[in-house]
């Protein structure tokens, strides 16, 4: 048994928090660790430190090595470029197929929420069976508590099994991100689940599945396969890997597979895909505020602020998020959190690059 | 003819702009001269700098010199304390006195912003010519445009004259700054102005009407006056301003007197008494916002953004104030932009005093 944590995420959802250099998954927001670091602890008890593997990209070498706890150092594998979840994925499975090609791989995001660890441990530990039992492609989903738009979502088509107390279904269809309409649809339907960007497989099958449905990606991947150990190594992987088409593994593989799982999963689960789910999960005084660093609020309500230095008052404003940091600052509607990146994307264009 | 420019103001109004150790009057805004050298100069065409005072606290002794242009060093007074408007008119009447007994004092704040400066030095020159004549307090009033809560109001008797093209009534009473229903009568009634706060009358006619309704005042003035040139003024003035009562001229002199006549101002005045005047007063882009230094603005209007370093980035707001400077932020609603001496007060009530 195998982990794959993707770290190589350069995410602008919370800018200026993360940076390029220090994007979400290096950010200490909740408790003392890193999202990494505490995804890395959750997978502890399931899978030795020498069988956890980490991706991440190349620019963030120096970054991760402080993250990474007691994974080997030859277990971080890094990618050129950023090519979306597919190649990333099959880099993990060329390298482990290697050292066991039965093996089952858990495919984890690295800057995920989850709490209720032990349900956790429960559903990987089903969805692991699964995997085995069916040769299938196994994937862990949320059931949704309220229609939001910021999630792809897994159709079910029927229950087929409960192993360890948790619930397995065939699935019918993947969706991306819905408008609230749709969103809306799909909760009152009830059997849509938030997908969790968890996946769970046989490194054999996935790479039969890529071969059939990417094969371009799958002969890229040979050909860094028969590279490996080579001195020519780090040239091959970026001359392949400039090819590559990115591509998600869900857009690209789980939706045109036939042999695809959900196991449902029953802990507490949360992207943390902007402000506004940072200002959920975060603690609130009574006025709904949360603050951290020298903050003064006068008549501010269901806020969000934070100082790394100096002093942020606010004065007669509801669901902001103000929030200061390296000589940046954000000042925006609650709401309004997922449209942060476009800031990032002016930053940019405007020559301010120094502060994304 | 004097001018006093009366200087010692520690307005809170513009924090984190304006500080305690550079409030509003040392602020560069508009232009390219801080609003105290603006002052000066709108006067330097009616009086010489020879005879030009400038009153400050002590404490603002380093700042002050920076920015007196060509007034004389022996023009700069000093408070200990800030006791008000009158002790601070006071001062300089005595020092005045000793020179020219008759001379007529022009009394002037040193931060509001004048426009039509030709329009303002002639209904200064019928304000003197007045305060001559009439042996009277004269007070500059300003038609309001519009129910303003921030200012005092001067309610005026019958017009009593016409001078240099200058409205000039009798003055029936002063009004402390109204609320919005009554401003709103104001306004309506038509004979209600808005208190520029600058007064024009002869230093001994002022002494007098000091001695008659300010007599304790009065008597301490002469005490300091009687320590000029001597080694002990320093401990004196100290000594003497401890026991002073703070008051405003408008309370303890204006509305009592009786020989009190108002020229009515056609120039355009502002006294900057907050972010919300700032705003009005600053240019502005095609969505209402003024911005300062590197900003992002997405979806934002109406707003006032300034940043003294680094990058600030607005997303989804409007009607807002958000200023950086030196280590402090506000974040505030426009119409709220008053309260924001109460951010000061709780700054200093939590020990985070190097920020005020």
């Amino acid at each position: 048994m195998y982990c794959v944590i993707m770290a190589g995420g350069s995410g602008t959802r919370f800018w200026p928090l993360s940076r390029e250099k220090k994007p979400k998954q290096f950010l200490t927001i909740f408790g003392k660790r890193s999202l990494i670091q505490s995804t890395l602890m959750r997978f502890k008890p399931i899978v030795n430190w020498e069988d956890i593997y980490v991706v991440a990209k190349k620019t963030q070498e120096e970054e991760i090595k402080k993250h990474i706890l007691e994974v080997p150092q030859e277990n971080l594998l890094f990618e050129p470029f950023g090519k979306n979840t597919a190649p990333c994925i099959g880099l993990a499975a060329i390298v482990i197929q290697k050292k066991d090609p039965d093996g089952i791989m858990i495919v984890s995001p690295a800057d995920h929420l989850v709490k209720k660890e032990a349900v956790f441990r429960r559903t990987v530990d089903a969805a692991v069976k699964l995997a085995g039992e069916k040769e299938g492609l196994v994937t862990i989903g949320i059931s949704p508590d309220r229609p939001a738009t910021g999630y792809g979502y897994i159709q079910v088509d029927e229950r087929i099994d409960l192993i360890n107390k948790t619930e397995v279904f065939s699935v019918k269809t993947f969706a991306e991100k819905p408008n609230l309409a749709t969103a809306q649809r799909f909760l009152e339907s009830g059997d849509f689940f938030w997908n969790s960007g968890i996946f769970i497989f046989q490194v054999s099958v996935f790479l039969k599945t890529l071969e059939e449905f990417l094969p371009d990606l799958y002969e890229s991947l040979l050909e860094i396969q028969s590279h490996f150990g080579k001195s020519d190594y780090e040239e091959a992987l970026q001359r392949v890997y400039k090819q590559i088409r990115g591509i998600s593994i869900d857009y690209g593989v789980m939706e045109k597979a036939k042999n695809v799982y959900l196991v449902k999963g029953n802990f507490a689960w949360n992207d943390l895909g902007g402000w506004e789910q940072m200002h959920k999960l975060s603690p609130k005084d009574k006025n709904g505020n949360f603050t951290s660093g020298n903050i003064i609020l006068l008549d501010t309500k269901n806020s969000y602020v934070h100082a790394s230095g100096g002093v942020v008052a606010v004065l007669g404003l509801e669901d902001v998020v103000v929030v200061q940091e390296k000589g940046a600052i954000l000042v925006c509607k609650r709401e309004r959190g997922e449209e942060v990146k476009q800031i990032v994307e002016l930053l940019k264009r405007q020559k301010l690059s120094k502060y994304i």
